[in-house]
C-alpha cells in the first residue's frame, strides 16, 4: 500500500495568501458595490516595460520560424542571459561571480522552495520571525522539523530569530548554532534593510560555524541608501558560505512571466563535494529550463532601454511606498520599511491582533493588507502594506485609512 | 556544519543527454567540416504552429497594457486552459476528469521529477527497464533506493520490470509488490504502445495491491491504432489508483516554451488524505504557476485552428518515423516502435554494445542517436532514433546508415 509524505500533515491550515483570498472574495460577494483596494499580496500592477514587450514579440517570431526556432534550453540557462547578469548585477558591483555560477529558473519562489533538497534532512534550519512562509513550509515538508506547536505557533526543531521593533527588525546571531540560515534583505515582510557591515557579520559567523546562508535578494532593486548591499557577494568570504536567490518579479514586473536565478559559487563545499554540482544535478534532473522567450525578456531587462524604463517603474512604486509611509505616520501609526523596500510594516492600533486589524480595514476602509501574524508569531500586532498598487489606488487607500 | 543530501552521491556519472552532448560537441569540434544530424535527444524541430504564435503575440500585447496585465497566475493554472483540457483531452474521450483535478505546470519533466515528493521515503518503486532516467534518478535523490550496484547497473531496493523483445517491450506484473509504479505509454524509449486491455490489467492490479500508477502519457498524440488508450482514465477504476502526466512538448512543439499538466483524481486517497490535496499543497508552496502567455499558447493548442495545424505537425513527424522504420528494416536491422510513437528502437548490429554503436554511427555516418543502455541494463544492445528531425535530415540520416 502506498504511503504519503506524513510531513505535509504537520502544516497547519493552508497557505497564508489563499486564506486572505477567501476572506476577500467572501466580503466582495456580499458587498458587490464596494471598491476594494488590494495592497496585500506582493503582486505588481504596472505593465511590462516596452523594451521587454519588444523582446518578447521578437522571440515569439523566432519560435514561429524553423530557422530560428528554439527547443530545449541549456540546463542552466542561455549564456546571453547569464552573461548579462554576471556583468551587470555582479561584476559592475565588484562581486566575483561568473556566468557559470548562475542558474536560471522560473522564479525565486521555486528556487527558495527547492534549494533545501540538496541538503540532508538532519540540518538545523534558522529563519527570521516574521518570515516568508515558503522557507519554513518547504523544510517542514522535507522532514527537517518536528511537529507544529500551536501554543507557540512554531515548528519544533527550527530556530526562529525574532525580528522586532526592539532590534530594529534585524535578526541576531542565534544561541543555538544553525547549519542553514535563511536571510532576506531588503526584507519581506518588514521592509527592513541590512547594512553591509551587519551582513559581513553574518558571513563571518557562517564561515566560522560552517553554516550556509541562503540569501534572498528579490527586492534589491528597491534599495535607495548607499550603505545597503545589493548582493551578499559584496561581503568578503561570502563565496564559501552563501547562496543567493534573485527574482525578476519585483524589479521588472515578471510575476506573471516567471523568471529568476540562483547563484551557487564553486567554492561552497563540504569535503570535496560542491553545492554547485549538487544544484546543477537537481536543476538538470527535476527541471527543464525557463522558456526561451522569457529568457530573451530577461535579457531585455539588462539592455540600456530596459534599465532606464525599469528605473522609472521602481521609482513609481517607491513613490507609492513613500505616500503610504508618510500618510500613515501623519495619522499617528507606527510605521517602518518603505525606504529600501516596497513594503510598509505598521503596528496595529489599540493593541488589535493582526487578523482583527485585517478585518477592520477590509470592512471599514475596503483595503486589503496582510496580517503580520501570518508571517510568524513575532509578526503578531503588525500589518504589511505593499507599494505595488497603482498610484491612484494607493492614494485612495491611504486617504481612506487616514479618515477612519 | 551543513550536511549535503548524500543520496545525490549514489547517482553514477551525469545525466545521459549531457554525456551525449559532450561526445557530440567534441567530435564536432574535431571535425568542423562534417554535417552532423541529431536524431538523439527527443527535441522537436518544427516551428510553433501559426495559431500558437498568434496567441502568444496577443498575450504579450496584454502584458504591455495595464488594463489587461496579468501578474501571479492562479496556483493550479488558469481556468480557460484547465477547462479546455478537461473537455477535449478527457470528456471527449469518455474520461471522468474535471478541470479542478488538472494542475498546470512548466512541463512533464518537472512533474515527473516532483511527483514523488508527496510520498514517504519508504515506498517501494517499480520502473520499466529501459526507462526514462528522471523517474529513477529523482527517487534515488529522495532516498528511496539503496546504493548503485555497478555489476547489475541497478539501484538496490528498486523494482525493475524488464521490457525486452521477448515480452514485446511490455512490462509484466513484478513478483515483488510495489507501492508506486511508473508506466509510460506510448513508451520512451522503446516506442512500444499498450493496449487498453493490458492497461486495464495494470489498473486492476494497482487497485488490488493498493499501489499508485504514475502514468506518463507525454506521447499520446502519436497514437495511430484504435485499441491503444490515450489516457489511463479510459480504464475502469483508474480514478482510485492513477496519476497522469501530460506534456505540450511533443504534440505541440513546446519543448522550448515549457507547459504540461498532471491529473490527480480526488478519489485517490489513503485513509482520508487525498493525494490531490498534497499535490495542491506542493504546487502552491514550491511553484508559482506557468507564465500567462504560455498558458494562452496552451489554450490555442485546443482551438479548432490549433488542432488542425498540430495534426499536420504530428503527421509530419510520423512520416519521418515511418521512413526510419522502413529504411532500417530494409537494410536488415531489427526495429520496433514508430507506429504509435515518435521513437524507433533498433537492435544494434553484430552484437555491438549501445555505446559502441553510438560511436560507430557518429564517426561513420555523422548521425547522433541515443544508446539504449543509457535507459537501463535491458536497453543494452539497443539504440533509439527519434522522428523529431526535419524530413530532409531524416532522409539523409537513414540513407547514410543504409550505405554503411
Amino acid at each position: 500500500m502506498f504511503k504519503i509524505n506524513e510531513n505535509y500533515l504537520k502544516l497547519p491550515g493552508s497557505y497564508l495568501f489563499s486564506d486572505i483570498g477567501r476572506k476577500v472574495n467572501a466580503y466582495a460577494a456580499e458587498n458587490p458595490d464596494k471598491k476594494i483596494i488590494r495592497l496585500g499580496i506582493g503582486d505588481v500592477t504596472q505593465p511590462l516595460a516596452p523594451a521587454i514587450i519588444n523582446a518578447l514579440h521578437d522571440a515569439v517570431e523566432e519560435m514561429g520560424n524553423a530557422a530560428y526556432f528554439h527547443g530545449y534550453a541549456p540546463d542552466l540557462g542561455y549564456e546571453f542571459l547569464r552573461n548579462a547578469i554576471a556583468d551587470i548585477d555582479y561584476k559592475n558591483r565588484g562581486c566575483d561571480i561568473s556566468a557559470d555560477e548562475i542558474f536560471i529558473s522560473d522564479g525565486a519562489k521555486s528556487d527558495s522552495g527547492n534549494i533545501q533538497e540538496i541538503f540532508s534532512s538532519d540540518n538545523k534550519i534558522a529563519v527570521c520571525d516574521p518570515v516568508y512562509p515558503v522557507y519554513v513550509d518547504t523544510n517542514v515538508m522535507a522532514g527537517r522539523t518536528g511537529a507544529y506547536d500551536t501554543a507557540s505557533e512554531t515548528f519544533q526543531g527550527m530556530i526562529y530569530m525574532p525580528c522586532t521593533a526592539d532590534n530594529n527588525f534585524a535578526p541576531e546571531i542565534p544561541r543555538e548554532t544553525p547549519d542553514i540560515i535563511y536571510l532576506c534583505f531588503p526584507n519581506n515582510p518588514t521592509g527592513a534593510a541590512i547594512t553591509k557591515r551587519n551582513l559581513q557579520d553574518w558571513v563571518d559567523y557562517a564561515n566560522q560555524a560552517g553554516a550556509v546562508i541562503i540569501y534572498d535578494a528579490a527586492y534589491e532593486a528597491y534599495i535607495s541608501e548607499t550603505d545597503i548591499p545589493h548582493s551578499i557577494y559584496e561581503c568578503e568570504g561570502s563565496r564559501t558560505c552563501a547562496i543567493e536567490l534573485r527574482s525578476f518579479s519585483k524589479n521588472a514586473g515578471f510575476t506573471g512571466l516567471r523568471l529568476g536565478f540562483t547563484v551557487v559559487p564553486r567554492e561552497l563545499k563540504t569535503g570535496d563535494v560542491s553545492l554547485h554540482s549538487l544544484w546543477a544535478r537537481r536543476h538538470g534532473t527535476k527541471y527543464n529550463g525557463a522558456p526561451y522567450i522569457v529568457q530573451r525578456a530577461g535579457e531585455a531587462v539588462y539592455s540600456d532601454k530596459g534599465r532606464q524604463q525599469l528605473k522609472g517603474q521602481v521609482a513609481y512604486y517607491m513613490n507609492n511606498a513613500s505616500y503610504i509611509y508618510e500618510g500613515l505616520k501623519s495619522a499617528g501609526y507606527t510605521v517602518s520599511g518603505g525606504v529600501n523596500a516596497p513594503y510598509i510594516w505598521l503596528k496595529t492600533p489599540k493593541g488589535m491582533t493582526s487578523w482583527d486589524f485585517f478585518d477592520h480595514l477590509l470592512h471599514t476602509a475596503n483595503v486589503v493588507g496582510t496580517p503580520g501574524s501570518g508571517f510568524g508569531p513575532n509578526g503578531e500586532g503588525y500589518f504589511r502594506l505593499t507599494a505595488f498598487g497603482s498610484y491612484e489606488n494607493t492614494v485612495e487607500a491611504v486617504d481612506r485609512i487616514k479618515a477612519l
